[in-house]
């Protein structure tokens, strides 16, 4: 009777390389495989090209030794959403373990795209099947005799989140990164309270929340709160501007639609510009999780971006442009814009919209202090922070706690910090730190008392 | 010719005692008259008790000494609306000028309020004829052979605020202290951007505008996304709660209005509780501003605080309550029913929400930070910053400036960098610093070059 | 077999009411029992007037009721050092244990005194026998058959701090809070090296490190330094000024000494002023540790505080005035000089030096942002952080734990985030976090692996 | 009767493109002549193989064209200091004017020294004769019939300044960037305090302060603090370290001295590395202000550095290593040796002492972070900020001013923010805002009321 955490990732350090093992006995169960971009950006690794070795040696993808001795246990790994931070590093690691990978169709779709892009996967390891399956929100997939997995339906800011609960002999295991409660999303399903509630009453063993935005005291705002930012934004940029550019998040499905909504409802083609962009909205769209405007565009080769913006450029008035580049990131579209190497020139009578906020990291401060010096310079109108978060903040959390009523929690997912913050929070909702309520370290190992 | 601004108030000081005197010829027109809380709270004044002499003597007040030697010349005084930083100090030195007093209504019923309340002016001042007069957005009013006030109708985060604009000889003064661009108000009008662009085409000789946000590069959001995280979050924390309170700006009629209409909405009575706040929806009412809901409650003295919450405490899933004391403020009615003062008991079971953000003043920061350990304590469920501010953000700044095209600017209502920073703006926009805008501060003279 | 560790108060929260219980078999020490100044700030309570109860509710004192049921078996306790977050609560909770107290003479002497003024006390326990014994550093004490105390000689910023060792069969405890360290101290002694290296290979069990400030990358500076900066002030400051006003931590008896010795030096009288000035110097003096130059005063008493400032403000340029009021704490003697209440009128003239650094709390902002205003608009000269820490940087907590090579590690004297930053630093070093190192929180309890 | 004052760079922005021009009647003289390491960063630049015309699109160098329509009046430049952010930009811009250049014999070694590097220079003004004058602290120099020049001694954190004063026929005009008062430095001379009095009697027209720390209320700390810093850490370090790296400023002189005279009395032997430790070094030896102790040396040529650091690294106990790289800037000797660049590899028993501190940009921040996660993983000992400052606090302005007592004050070397805070802090000191004192920015003219 034996019930294992090995925290290998995202344990300490925030917006990381998420990754946690559950052992059950004989059995182990993987969940998300992330990938730390601070750590790519700080030892400037081309992340495709590197080595598992590598990235594991600068901590950009998780170390999953402590798994080693264990590699015949693993039976399943679990993907809960589409992020970097869940799912980056699947294409290094996940496919060492002969094991059966799950997520919703987007979740899958990404990794089999980023499969594609592996240059060294494809010649080291062409006789390796992958073993990935899409799965329905609300689905059960038993995956071993004792081992039933089930993905409930839950809000977050890319399509096809799940929470993923692994059902045990010993009680239910609810994976809980990434989430937010919000019942007002257009895309996709609303959480489900009832199925959560009635999970709480069958007996939670453990629960692995994230701890991002612990310390908010609030509950994150809806999504319908960002749409009507999106609109009110939108709407005032028009009046007086020229050209109309619009950053967000490439994964971020329902901003994107919500953007292209708006500029249909102004008057304006929407232009989807960015390697990346394309990525996210080809599979998207293939999914039926996108619908952009009819005459809408999407360039994300290097040629083609450059021809896009050559013809956005001289019919500014009639194209809404939405590219990559919210957190400054060199190479991207907007931040090349921003240094007059695409054509698409600015002027004080163009306007930036950045549908997203900065990632608190002094890298990525550092770019957007670079990116927004050169765009004043150019005199354009900026509209930043037209964004919410996709991450549970305290009343969220409060409130899956109270339903699920676990009987242990390991905070996961954010720094020493973020981790603490939830250790207290669940002190005042009367777990006791240290005996019912852990806060663990990557690298390190929990055995959850039965 | 003549055109001479006075920076009596709020030039180098954020949340203070604004006040500005224009000069044409031989005629002076003041525009409005606030203190600073901030002072009061340091020196720790009685204000309503303390002479005139006292509060300035602190800072509290501003010190229109500059004004002494032109007394007779003082032909009008405007008040652009009725937040304290604004017309607080009227009752404390307007009446020393034997000058007609402009407003709208709101605003005036505000400082005839004020007025009833000083204890110490009624027996000095028995004499003095204040006259006020209420005037409708949108009107002209001719004060003298050569001047003319015009009130534009402009949005901001009280009823009744206009832009006064003095039309003079030389040209128009549009004083724009306070404002934003808000076409989604449900409450009142919308600006008048037609008027304004007109104006601007007139000639604008010069603009006087507030800088609080002029660095926050962004389009202050709509009144609509306030509503949007009004709802998301009452509708949360209905589900849940037990009891539910919710603080915000005495002031802010359109936003207790959207309050009110949510509780309604979820079943809830309204009950508002608080000194201030009875004063200002009192009034509110009066002039049709504010509809409360059928069998809501308005609870503002002493005694009565406490019955009503004696009452909301018995029966607290049929209320929500509106209390003052969003910023921690001492003796108002959050504070003390934390500090179990007053006979409404807060449990796990209850939520607070803040539909207000943390005036970032070290002295707020003290008091809020005591509430929050108070409240933490008790383990209520807490919804902060459910709030967007009423203040131009650097794009409102642009817009009012590309329709104005005023000859020479003179930021106001900032502390140094605040005002620096419109400087940097207009900078980026055509203008010369020093030339044509100018960096001033409280006590100092500027002409306008004409 | 079993050593158990009552994380009492410190674990969680910075700059608060220490104390930790060390349990070996069924023998229990105390380390330490201090006060939280915070608590006492947002509860406003008078400290000595209020109840055990009250100020246990409030967390301002430890609350010890883990120890309840093994009240017995407590067979000493040990004070580090004489802050009032290491032995404030002593008078309120140290008498109910039936044991004797260690501590060296200062600790010993500052700890009487305090019972002294607790008024209560003296009604409520007038026939409870306290035994206090005062120790000297290096110093062994045998509690019992198989504990014996040890106190190594350490640097801090007050005089007579020592590392107390708990010797167990099981291995050494130190308990180290507070220190750092410093080879320049000219009051007392320096850390001894050579017993804490011996002990090192001995075999400590277990170490309980502060944590305060391991997130700073650096050695903490030694006082050699701040003895240069009070020096290169106050000449400075002596040039120009007639007043001059030191104001520093009344425990940091070294730091007294070096102000008061240049103030000798340049011609001053000094004059120590305040309540808790006159406190510490007194039992300083009567034990060697202050040596005040001749014609130095001491007023502490409300009446001869008055009477000394009178004397001052007549002859400024004849003394150096060092008072209590660093944190602007109301009713201390500089912010009541500051609000014109006692008889000392400072000008433009003046120089006022705070040998000290604001402690980082929302409650001392305010009241330094107060303290300062009001300070400004005299027009006085100041000179702020004269300061280097007391508390160990990272490097002197890597020197620490590379000489003593501890199994254990329990980091205390910290909020969440320290400790956790403790935590990753043992982790550097070697030490594996939830294995070796433990991070805990107030009310918790850890046992060691032996 | 002329008095205006060209307000070319360093007004608005700190850090920066330092010049200021001041036209007397038909003459001019030009202060000082920087460059901005930021806009470098940003926009990625090789500032020697940069055309003058890139540079100042990019607002990394002065805007002289100002200046355009006077050229033929300008009669000398004057560099008050070595420091780049003063003399960075003398090679592209000051040959331009057919001027004699004057500054101390440090500062006009590096000038030419830059001269030297400047690749395009030697091909396109090989027929321009630069005219450069080393003067003596304390000389007068008349340049004209009208104007005369004088150099008073000054301290600040490099060798050789002076504060240049320009008499007129109006009054003298003091341009005090940068300095502070240090009566500690053993590198050098004094603050000549006596001259500047007499300066204040025979009356200073204008006065053209830095403003940086204006904000800081303290003198700001002798750089006798940082030898005691040096000292107390250099000796902590050498008990438990194989290697020590020191990175510092290269052109802090005294800073490099000390660091080498405490290597010595450890016993180890000074290895300079990096270009601009070079540079610096030698031009310094050269005039005799730095003394190397026997055994030392230097590389700074990319061949002899990894020559160095490769005996170093065999014999780390031998050598204390000062190097470039303190603000982690790519390319320097410390980021480097982090990246295993370098032959020097780094150990837990190695100690990397930062005798600076970072410069609060966001780029520099980035580039910290980044040396920091890398240092950090291997382990080594970190010793930060053991610095101080050498520009003027708050106190140190005070004491300038009331020496001086100028007619009128133009704060220069600031943001925004420190220009205002310094017209504040002259407003306390009696000074009139707009009237006495002006805030001024970049690219605008003020005209000294006669």
């Amino acid at each position: 009777m034996t019930v294992e955490v090995f925290a290998l990732g995202g344990y300490g350090e925030a917006g990381g390389r998420n990754m946690t093992a559950v052992r059950v006995d004989e059995e182990i169960v993987i969940f998300d495989c992330g990938m730390s971009l601070d750590k790519i950006l700080i030892f400037e690794k081309d992340f495709q090209k590197a080595t598992t070795r590598e990235l594991r040696k600068v901590n950009a993808i998780p170390d999953d030794s402590p798994l080693k001795p264990h590699r015949s246990k693993v039976v399943a790994a679990v993907l809960s959403h589409g992020h970097l931070d869940h799912i980056g590093a699947a294409s290094k690691i996940l496919f060492r373990y002969q094991c059966n990978i799950f997520g919703t169709d987007f979740t899958v779709e990404l990794v089999k795209s980023d499969l594609k892009g592996e240059e060294r996967y494809r010649s080291e390891t062409e006789d390796i099947k992958i073993s990935m399956y899409a799965v329905e929100p609300g689905d059960e997939v038993q995956i071993s005799s004792k081992l039933r997995l089930e993905f409930i339906p839950i809000s977050h800011s890319i399509p096809g989140t799940v929470l993923p609960v692994l059902h045990t002999p010993y009680g239910a295991i609810v994976y809980a990164c990434d989430f937010k409660f919000d019942d007002h999303q257009l895309l996709g399903y609303k959480p489900d309270y009832k199925r959560l509630k009635e999970l709480g009453k069958e007996g939670v063993l453990l629960l692995i929340p994230e701890s991002l935005r612990v310390k908010e005291e609030m509950k994150t705002p809806s999504e319908a709160v960002a749409r009507e930012m999106v609109k009110d934004t939108l709407q005032f940029a028009e009046e007086e501007s020229e050209g109309i550019i619009v950053t967000t998040f490439s994964s971020h499905i329902e901003r994107i639609q919500t953007i292209a909504d708006t500029a249909e409802r102004l008057g304006r083609n929407v232009m989807l510009v960015g390697r990346s962009m394309g990525k996210y909205a080809r599979i998207a769209e293939e999914l039926g999780l996108l619908n952009l405007p009819p005459g809408s565009r999407v360039y994300d080769k290097p040629e083609t971006v450059a021809r896009g913006l050559h013809r956005a450029n001289k019919e500014k008035e009639d194209w809404l442009l939405i590219v990559t580049g919210h957190q400054g990131e060199p190479g991207a579209v907007l931040p090349r814009i921003a240094d007059d190497e695409l054509p698409y020139k600015l002027t004080e009578n163009d306007s930036i919209v950045f549908s997203s906020s900065t990632i608190p990291s002094p890298l990525n401060k550092a770019q957007m202090y670079s990116l927004d010096t050169k765009l004043r310079m150019k005199g354009v109108k900026m509209f930043k922070d037209v964004h919410v978060s996709g991450h549970a903040g305290r009343e969220d959390h409060r409130l899956l706690l109270r339903m699920l009523q676990p009987e242990y929690i390991l905070p996961a997912h954010g720094d020493a910090d973020m981790l603490s913050a939830y250790a207290e929070f669940a002190s005042q909702e009367g777990y006791e730190i240290n005996k019912d309520v852990f806060v663990t370290f990557e690298g390190t190992k929990v055995t959850i008392p039965l």
